[in-house]
């Protein structure tokens, strides 16, 4: 049976403090990234429990235009383009080709899962350098529904012809392995900073520091170590 | 016919800022309390999409522990005691009496509306001496999903024998109010800060400084100012 391991991109494996300067200058405060993209996140939950599903893209612009109300900055359609076009270069982590090559030197086959649309995570892993890396990208867009739902994890099984049980998910963030677990998928929680924590409610089956020993946990964890 | 206002309460009604000095002794961080909060929130979102609905309270004491594992404190029960009794010993915010004054003098029926369960807001409202100030405690308990599940907010709406296209939601929460119009409801945005923004995905039908303020514009929109 082929391990497949699916990876969250945005934070997981593209490093989106690349756009701090950007916001510092569009907002006048350096935490306004850290702020619009929990606000995207949150903004994706509640319109997914009002049953007003938007792509993550529209959530992210309406996040930007809450952010800068905060901040008292209108934004320019000229603005909004420069964070469009800069979330398209953001680079990987520093771990990350350590940790996907080593994946792959084990066996196993790797999927981009994103909340983007896949032709934007398509251009992101381009511009990264991860092209190769990658067996296949999957979209949130494939289920009409943003992660954590879990018919985006359930449709994500199902175009990989896998059983949920057999499919792991790893992210930096609680909420993304909560819905993975959800769906019956394994989590693995990478904690590269404080901030990013366990659940207690949804703990993770392995936690490791960087992709490359995350990795290493979950092929110990199948027995394969 | 009778204009019923449902108030959300954390936050809206009662000043969680209160709660500042306590979150910076256990956590040695002033901006702990606003990362918790905002942690109990994805992590009850998050659940919610998962299909695994916990009460508030207890998503608000899984977000303790992960803000004690971001600051690297490990809380005790009492810790977590001292928490729990606090947010039942939170200050009405300084314009709330008069705003609720206002409304009850228009005739306006006012509404709890809370994610706590009732008792605990019950509590809340008792110590903020605000008790007489309601005609009812709702409670996201009684429809078993959390807000902004729309269920939560239809009923509501049966439990006080209105349809939804009568009442509003007064909050300073967006996803409050995009939750409350997806079940037919109107929403009122209450901003006494600058992070107390509207969604334009989900703009609200009226935006106020303060509460008396929100209920005149909720009287003037329809057509009784």
């Amino acid at each position: 049976m082929t391990l497949t391991c699916l990876f969250d991109i945005n934070e997981t494996v593209l490093d989106l403090s690349a756009l701090d300067g950007l916001f510092t200058d569009l907002f006048g405060d350096p935490q306004s990234r850290t702020l619009w993209f929990a606000q995207t996140l949150q903004n994706a939950m509640s319109a997914e429990l009002c049953g007003r599903h938007a792509p993550f893209e529209t959530q992210g612009q309406a996040a930007l235009e809450m952010i800068g109300a905060r901040f008292g900055r209108t934004l320019t359609a000229a603005d909004k383009q420069r964070v469009a076009d800069a979330l398209k270069r953001l680079p990987a982590h520093a771990d990350v080709r350590a940790g996907l090559d080593f994946a792959r030197a084990q066996g196993v086959r790797c999927i981009a899962f994103s909340n983007n649309a896949r032709a934007a995570t398509r251009a992101q892993l381009e511009y990264a350098g991860l092209s190769d890396a990658f067996a296949d990208i999957l979209s949130a867009e494939d289920a009409g529904a943003s992660k954590p739902v879990t018919a985006t994890y359930r449709q994500a099984a199902s175009s990989l012809g896998q059983p949920a049980e057999d499919l792991w998910l790893i992210a930096v963030h609680a909420w993304d392995i909560a819905g993975a677990q959800a769906a019956g998928f394994k989590g693995a929680l990478l904690q590269r900073r404080p901030d990013q924590v366990a659940n207690p409610l949804a703990p993770p089956q392995v936690t490791a520091g960087t992709l490359q020993e995350a990795v290493a946990r979950i092929l110990a964890h199948e027995g394969r170590g």
